[in-house]
């Protein structure tokens, strides 16, 4: 075991302050990662603030997490000591099955949360990001190319794939068009991601406030969805939408914008369920569905594929002591386009 | 043009009523059909009553014809005098369009359905199968195998295609569990075409009072929903779910009968919108979707696809003075499993 400096959350109406905890003793299988990188994610605010209802204190958040692996556990055969090295949302999975799912692995039962859960034991609590160290199965971490800038890779491996993952599924690419509702931490890579893959990519936000940023990042059409006239003029447009917020919009409004066959998947879980009528469905063969990060294997797909077209994620770095302050403005909305936390100023 | 004879509603609140009227003269491409059984669906009530709000009176309902061919118009090429024939909800499609979809023509505008419509030229009003004779281009009649029972097979027309489209569209075959919910006209189509697909079929009904029916159709397994104990028993059963109910279900507990990736399509549409909460969908990459009967070409394909199979609708036949008791009769659901009309006895 070994003794970790991060920052925790130690109940639901606090904010987070500096926690030292011990990181378990690496085994075999595991390496030790040198934490430098830590992005925010609205979720970790859900749970510090325990809006989910299932949090467990002392909270340390973080689940974009990339740093320089410092050990490798003797079977280790992917990284050596001085390697990039990232961990995303979850550590293990499949912990309930006879075998891994290695292209759904986290839609199983098993999966263990990167924080906020508890390790295949069923008792060992799992800490995140915000720290100064991590160990992690050698499975469960992945390769971060070189040619990135490092900071703003951290990203990649929450808000990145939670955009990629879809994106591929519902084949997103050359001929497609694709809608992004909100343009936020998670709605700015799927701007970038769609438009690497080939697809046009339109952006669906509030206003117009960031529509420069919209079409320089790779949109080709950016509308406000608080102009009535945006859904009579993308009324049967898309194939594929991707909405990103977890406000309770108007579903029915935004299936009425897919072509026959089309369909949008919801990426945030508003607190409440919203009314939806089956016409806007059957009349288009129209789906409504969701998505949940990626598999470990697709994670590192994306983080490949990002490597090849040089996308990152757009990023204000902060110190840790910042933290509590950039929880209120991703509340607010206000940051362009991702908190990461330089782990250094622990 | 030439007189038909019918039953008419006059009015929402009037019962259907003998009603003579013009049937167009035949164009070069257009077949003749001297009606022999008409279905009746339950939208014919809705229309009828003028429930989806979009009457048109004097209506003539009725979109699962079958008949003997008594005249072509001298382009026409599919079928001679004598040949059975068949026509399904629409008589004309895409019309809006520049091409005919072949594949999608259901969803596209230009829709002309079979009754309660316009046709092409937005003036002349399109009337049904609960009459004695109708003309139709060729392009949208079907031909009817010949080994088959043939009153039997009118309700192939819609209850058959609209359930034979979404098995085929979310690939029900060998491996694949799919349940229907509801057991009446269109659901029993569903068990047949589920199982005859190669599908192990569940039935979910209200009650197991029609169990026997069900599994002797097909079905594998058959459970009640009003008994909570078949929620938690078939958590993350299926592969797919055909829901032909238009009463307000919970769709949410029928969303965590989904397997990872698993749909649940809509054949029915509720009158009012229904809470969906986004969970069920984002924790499984699950879709919630709808489908609406089937293209000429997919129609065609179901009715050889029953041919081999030796599948029919289960059917009660009645006069055609006995529609207005038939109708109360459906609302009841007191009906194994579809009405169809003998028009001989018009």
């Amino acid at each position: 075991m070994a003794l970790a400096r991060g920052y925790a959350a130690t109940d639901a109406s606090k904010p987070l302050q500096p926690f030292t905890f011990e990181r378990r003793a690496p085994n075999d299988d595991d390496i030790v990662i040198d934490i430098k990188f830590s992005g925010i994610c609205h979720s970790d605010i859900h749970q510090v603030r325990n809006e989910w209802g299932n949090s467990i204190y002392p909270m340390v958040p973080g689940h974009e997490i990339v740093g320089i692996v410092s050990a490798v556990g003797k079977n280790v055969t992917k990284f050596k000591p001085g390697d990039k090295a990232g961990v995303g949302c979850f550590v293990n999975s499949c912990t309930a099955c006879a075998s891994r799912d290695l292209d759904r692995e986290q839609y199983m039962p098993g999966l263990v949360p990167t924080y906020n859960g508890y390790e295949a034991d069923g008792k060992t609590p799992t800490y995140g990001g915000y720290s100064d160290s991590i160990v992690v199965k050698e499975d469960y971490a992945l390769s971060i190319p070189d040619n990135l800038d490092f900071a703003a890779t951290a990203p990649l491996l929450c808000a990145g794939i939670t955009l990629y993952s879809p994106l591929k599924h519902w084949q997103a690419g050359p001929g497609k068009k694709v809608a992004v509702v909100g343009m936020g931490g998670l709605g700015h890579m799927g701007v970038k991601l769609g438009a690497a893959l080939g697809a046009e990519v339109t952006v669906l936000s509030q206003s117009l406030s960031k529509k420069e940023d919209g079409l320089k990042l790779g949109a080709t059409h950016y509308y406000a969805t608080k102009d009535p006239e945006t859904f009579k003029a993308l009324a049967g447009s898309f194939d594929l939408i991707l909405c990103t917020v977890s406000a309770e919009i108007d579903w029915n409004a935004y299936l009425s914008l897919l072509k026959p066959d089309g369909a949008m998947v919801l990426l945030g879980i508003p607190e409440n369920p919203v009314p939806v009528h089956a016409f806007g469905l059957v009349g288009g063969r129209r789906s409504l569905a969701g998505s949940m990060i990626g598999s470990i294997k697709e994670t590192q797909e994306m983080l490949d594929f990002c490597g090849e077209h040089n996308i990152v994620s757009e990023i204000e770095m902060i110190r840790m002591d910042q933290v509590n302050e950039a929880y209120e403005r991703v509340l607010k909305s206000d940051v362009r386009y991702r908190f990461v936390i330089d782990t250094a100023t622990i």
